[in-house]
């Protein structure tokens, strides 16, 4: 079932509550969630700096939480939201995983993806710059917080 | 301090030891150690059916092994030892945690990295074919087996 653009914008707020809580835990602000049939089996925020992990990203610890909820290794009728394009780990583990569809916020020029690979890593929908402003700026928010 | 061609033989043996864990137990025998100033300070192998998780690769596991040991999220003294060529979301995880060095044995022109990419996405030294026969033909025995 895929989700209109009213619901992504729902579910991609849910992914910026998610930037949020990182922000206030001082890790840069990245939320994910991931959907299936319309309903949030799993959400997840950076956590690189509470366990020292750079593997730690909002997308791996979400698509871990989902595989847990849905007792599976592959997530095909899934939609992932994040606030941030994924960078080449994250796209390579959403492709590992068969996520069907990849919704993101704010591009990221040094270190998405895109940056690598002309086009995302699996045959994924990929779609870009849902609520990308918020997504952006709570990024900025929080370097231009940690710099002052 | 680097690593001679003698010592990556006797560390990539050890991440051979690591696949063969992995074969017992029904897993795509793969394995990796990283070492740090001549020690191990971390080694795993590929878990992705046992945990039911894509990302469970080799070197995801063995990179959250190592910071953990170190307590750091960084390992820029490191050098990666791999039976097979990294895929593209365990190349990211290795230039992201700014691992120096990365030896692998066989390489895996389906999956791995260099299908996608032009060079190994960070400056980490990389050295191949080590151990490239025994690290191909355990991957090659698992397949026949689970196919008869």
């Amino acid at each position: 079932m895929k989700n209109d653009v009213l619901d992504d914008k729902y579910f991609m707020q849910m992914a910026l509550a998610e930037a949020e809580d990182a922000y206030s835990e001082d890790e840069i602000p990245v939320g994910a969630v991931i959907v299936s049939d319309g309903k949030i089996i799993a959400k997840a925020h950076n956590l690189t700096e509470t366990l020292k992990d750079v593997t730690a990203h909002a997308e791996v610890l979400a698509i871990t939480a989902a595989e847990n909820a849905l007792g599976a290794k592959y997530l095909p009728e899934c939609t992932i939201y994040v606030t941030l394009e994924p960078c080449l780990m994250c796209a390579a583990a959403i492709a590992h995983a068969h996520i069907q569809r990849v919704v993101f916020g704010a591009s990221d020029p040094k270190k998405g993806y895109s940056t690598f690979l002309d086009k995302f890593p699996s045959k994924a929908e990929i779609v870009k710059g849902v609520l990308a402003e918020q997504s952006a700026k709570i990024l900025k928010d929080f370097f231009v917080n940690i710099r002052s």
